[in-house]
């Protein structure tokens, strides 16, 4: 680990199947290429172990407590000495009848560091699909923010990205870096993908790791790729083309502590003008 | 008025120098050619009536009871029968030390329909130059939200654009459109200012109208220009070159329905997750 002045991230991006196996076996070979490439920090697509309907989900849902692909991400995590952001996979929990999408981050001593169920649900009709997450997953309620390698780290997932709340929530939290595994479709990623990335980054003046599914998966539903690090400006540090591949980029503490101290937006809010409805 | 299915928008675009005289005419003559073009809804850029230093402010500051100004935007609202959203103006309060940024919306009688005093002062150094806002006027702390034509249009100025927290309760409020005159500078322009306008729309769903001033100033400050107009799906539907001008745009209540209809992120919020900090 480095102390914390600079981070190497890593996102992975994958066109995960329905199957775990298969999945399974590409993400280990990325992670260690990704380890190979001196990353401290990888992060993982959204699904990243199975991506498909919700009968795919709950054929393959696990528990945190004996998951065969939760085992797997610890111990690469210990392996190559690095914190893991699994993206997401789907958890079952015991007692609950629907599951939850839930993205798990590992120290590199294989520790749990964080658990972060995604709260917004997927209910949209885009492009011709119509998606209903919550017919076999349930929200959480609980935001995730930790502490690793010398950064402040919060979790989300995917279709977060559309609500700044969560985000602005994180920054307040002390988040300089947030993840956003992903598996963006076709038609929204094209109009709103990079654009939300980067408001977020630009909104909360933190880095933003985004890993991504890419191409037709096995129900015919495309996924927008492109993979992305976005800088506290608002700049793409790194971005993936159309394929399985890493990319990395380093964040520097000092582009952070510079972009906040220039344009202290984080400091100019008037949190007494933000009268929130009820419920709001 | 068309009853609110549609409405056509034009954003005023101005170079204004730190003298009204010749500012007043300008936006005299370019208000009148919106609405020759069949604008209802006009808006006017920040301090579009004297840009300049804290001297200048301090200089042509007016009352809303009997500034030079205020009586023209309601001249113009009530002569061509629009709603005006007059940019902003800088207006001196009685009893008070400092002077505000302030926009008001008439409608078309000539009367006064908002008051939006600006919250987030401009406090910042970039391009290597330094700004404080706040050193001559101090932040609102009042929302503005009003009805005219049929839509619920909210009111907010420039650096407002970066925090969404702003936007996300005039949504929650019910804006369909918000306005956001500007004197961007050229360097957070470049990176930020089409971006920022595109996430509140998208994000929130809604219209973004946004006049602009442009080019090179009397304090020798370049802004960003590029008024725009954008729709709730974040398509920039209207763009405004270099030049003093108006844009204009027909905007959609079918299309706000369809884009809420289909992806309702507005209805997939979980208010129940977000726990603000205090003071947050």
């Amino acid at each position: 680990m480095s102390g914390g002045e600079t981070l190497r991230v890593a996102c992975v991006q994958l066109r995960s199947s329905a199957v775990k196996l298969g999945n399974v076996a590409t993400a280990e070979r990325l992670v260690a290429e990704a380890a190979g490439r001196g990353a401290e920090l990888v992060v993982l697509p959204e699904k990243w172990n199975a991506l498909g309907s919700a009968d795919v989900y709950r054929a393959v849902a696990e528990t945190l407590e004996d998951g065969e692909t939760v085992a797997a991400m610890r111990s690469w995590a210990r392996d190559h000495g690095i914190v893991l952001v699994g993206g997401s996979i789907t958890e079952a929990r015991a007692g609950r009848e629907k599951l939850s999408n839930t993205s798990l981050a590992f120290g590199p001593d294989g520790e749990l560091l964080a658990t972060y169920r995604k709260i917004h649900m997927f209910d949209v009709e885009v492009g011709g699909e119509t998606y209903r997450e919550s017919e076999s997953q349930e929200a959480g309620d609980e935001i995730a923010l930790f502490d690793a390698a010398g950064w402040r780290i919060g979790l989300t997932v995917c279709y977060d990205v559309r609500f700044p709340e969560l985000y602005r929530i994180l920054a307040l939290g002390g988040a300089e870096l947030v993840t956003v595994p992903a598996a963006f479709t076709m038609h929204t990623g094209r109009d709103h993908w990079e654009l939300l990335l980067r408001a977020r980054a630009v909104e909360n003046q933190c880095y933003v790791a985004a890993a991504a599914e890419w191409g037709v998966g096995d129900e015919g539903r495309e996924t927008y790729g492109r993979s992305m690090i976005v800088d506290p400006w608002g700049v793409v540090i790194a971005c993936a083309p159309d394929e399985d591949g890493v990319i990395v980029a380093d964040v520097e503490r000092e582009r952070l502590r510079s972009v906040r101290e220039k344009l202290p937006a984080l400091a100019n809010r008037v949190p007494s003008a933000y009268r929130w409805p009820p419920g709001g």
